[in-house]
């Protein structure tokens, strides 16, 4: 008897988990995992739902997964060919917001899990950390988990997060880092005036554009081992001047960041304060900067970690996946504060998209991977 | 027995002529100037209320002024220390909206050329060409009286027009042509992406930045032998993308640029499109630029007429004026297409502000200048 991963998925689609709404899902997941043998706490803070499952002793050593079960909004409903909240399968394909991030991933390292423990219990233990805000802001999800689980007592040897990490093939590509994020908001003050008159007024945005020339002329790295190269990208300017005969007092701008092991948030903001300080000095225009650090890069070099999971890939895919550091945040830039952390789950396309959905042939060889992840941890 | 100039601006300040409304200034000056022998006609156009007024014969030779008797808002009319439409003198000040520009300056030519015809009767002609509408678009303004000149075989040999032109000191500095003024418009047109994954995006700001930046990193002239070097301004980007993970599909801008007599409109609209087609091709954004031409800069060069004023300017007050192409735009640049055209009026400090007034001294002397003008011009 095991645990059909493709079902589960579908139970949990119809699980309306926006987040950071519950929907049902946790609760459905605390039932089947509790039914098995692991000890669930709910771990929610300031309103957003967590689970925590362990199976085992606490302290022994431990086989981590993570993931979520919020979704993205369904975007225009009426868009969809099938129900976004139906978890309808038709020709193979399941469909519905969450089929691939990452309902799917959820689902399959929860029935790995449950499948692995009652047909082959290890001597350690394996911890689920599944929260229900990976889409939103993030402050009260896995961080919440990990923060419990530090007061707690509780730990993981090494992690693994469902999220979806193929680009077009299952099996090709695993993610063994992030790139670090983070985000300057720049205001300018110069001085108002007359267009005619330039010589009496300071033009904010002559600064701006000054300093994110500056920023922009050249690549901030050329990529590292195992990272692409930083990239930088002005996301907006906005000064909302109506009248072309009037130099505007003030005007602002925001430019993000996704950085790899040869930056750090500390290192760019002080990159950034200096060219900002070099064009205040030549425009006479005040620039305040702040900046917030989503996350700092972080890499889970290759080792026998990182070996045993993609042995397992490509056992069951045939695939050599491809050691990734490319792509946005996730959630395992929390964990990797904890232990070893990496990435691997299906293919990912039609994530955050209308008409959201998975081949189910993918989600039964992703449960067979992360069971073999088990066993060969285990072993 | 004469015109005293200081009363009749006193008069028309208290018509509240604020561009559009005609204020009942147009009609008071109709009556002085009809009751001296000026044939007068009154030249509205989409309703903008514009007084033409000629003594003598059409077809003579005729010294023209030109002014505007609209005035701007008050603005905060609390602010002001005295009533902005009461037309109060106090220790030889006179208070009040277009006090300085340009009431007075109107006062004091219609009160010159009245006083003129009455006592020392030319051979030639005066004609006045007076509009409500200066201060705002300007389409029927002084462009309709000059239409309707063309249409009715009008002309001026020359024209003065009586805009404040001094910054400090009475007789200081006259205006013997203007910069030209534009406006690009320019929409930039991307692709929209995720800031993680801007190889997939093509972002507006990255390259509005880089298309300002090649506009504004040279000065476009160090200046000709008559004009100051010309000045371009970003008055405005805007974006208004909220989400710092995402790079925007589209952005703009708007930027004005005040030329000497080195380029034209048309040389730099072609340089703009030029710069564009570049950062086009190197960015694969779309830019599409729009222009606006306010007016072409323009140039009475020295000569006998600039000489005539300039005489008169030191005769009355000590000073050789300063041959001056700077600040913004004003009907001389509608005026210049028919005759040679100049520009002397009082001390404008004041102008568009609160609290705008005028010492009542300057008033008379701008009055005996202009006199001095038609009798040397008709010597
Ligand atoms: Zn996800
Ligand atoms: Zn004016």
């Amino acid at each position: 008897m095991s645990l059909d991963p493709v079902k589960l998925t579908a139970d949990l689609i119809r699980c309306p988990s926006v987040t950071p709404f519950e929907g049902g899902a946790l609760q459905l997941l605390e039932g089947v995992l509790g039914a098995a043998g692991f000890a669930c706490t709910r771990v929610d803070r300031n309103g957003i739902p967590n689970l925590f499952a362990r199976w085992g002793e606490k302290g022994a050593k431990t086989f981590g997964f993570n993931g979520h079960t919020d979704v993205v909004p369904v975007g225009d409903a009426a868009a969809w060919t099938h129900d976004p909240f139906g978890g309808e399968i038709h020709d193979g394909v399941l469909w519905g917001r969450g089929a691939t991030d990452m309902k799917s991933g959820v689902a399959a390292f929860v029935a790995a899990a449950v499948d692995f423990v009652l047909q082959t219990p290890p001597e350690g233990a394996i911890v689920l950390t599944i929260t229900g805000d990976e889409e939103g802001v993030g402050h009260d999800g896995t961080r919440a988990l990990l923060d419990w689980m530090a007061t707690e007592g509780e730990a993981m040897s090494v992690c693994l997060v469902g999220e979806p990490t193929c680009p077009n093939s299952m099996g090709e590509m695993m993610k063994i880092g992030r790139r670090g994020s983070m985000t300057f908001y720049i205001e300018a003050e110069g001085v108002q005036g007359h267009s005619a008159y330039p010589h009496r007024a300071k033009n904010p945005l002559h600064a701006l554009v000054d300093l994110l020339h500056r920023m922009t002329a050249n690549p901030l790295d050329n990529g590292t081992e195992h990272f692409d190269a930083s990239t930088l990208q002005i996301t907006t300017i906005d000064c909302g001047n109506p009248a072309n005969n009037v130099i505007p007092a003030k005007a602002r701008t925001t430019v993000n960041i996704r950085f790899n092991d040869s930056h750090s948030g500390a290192s760019l903001t002080q990159w950034g304060e200096g060219l900002a300080r070099v064009v205040e000095a030549e425009t006479g225009v005040r620039l305040s900067i702040r900046t917030e650090i989503s996350g700092e890069s972080f890499l889970t070099p290759p080792g026998p970690f990182v070996e045993l999971v993609a042995r397992a890939v490509e056992a069951e895919t045939g695939l050599k996946p491809e050691l990734s550091t490319s792509g946005g945040t996730s959630d395992a830039r929390f964990v990797k504060d904890h232990c070893p952390v990496l990435e691997f789950g299906l293919v990912g396309q039609t994530m955050h998209q209308v008409d959201e959905r998975i081949e189910v042939a993918q989600i039964s060889q992703l449960k067979a991977i992360y069971t073999r992840c088990l066993r060969d941890y285990f072993a």
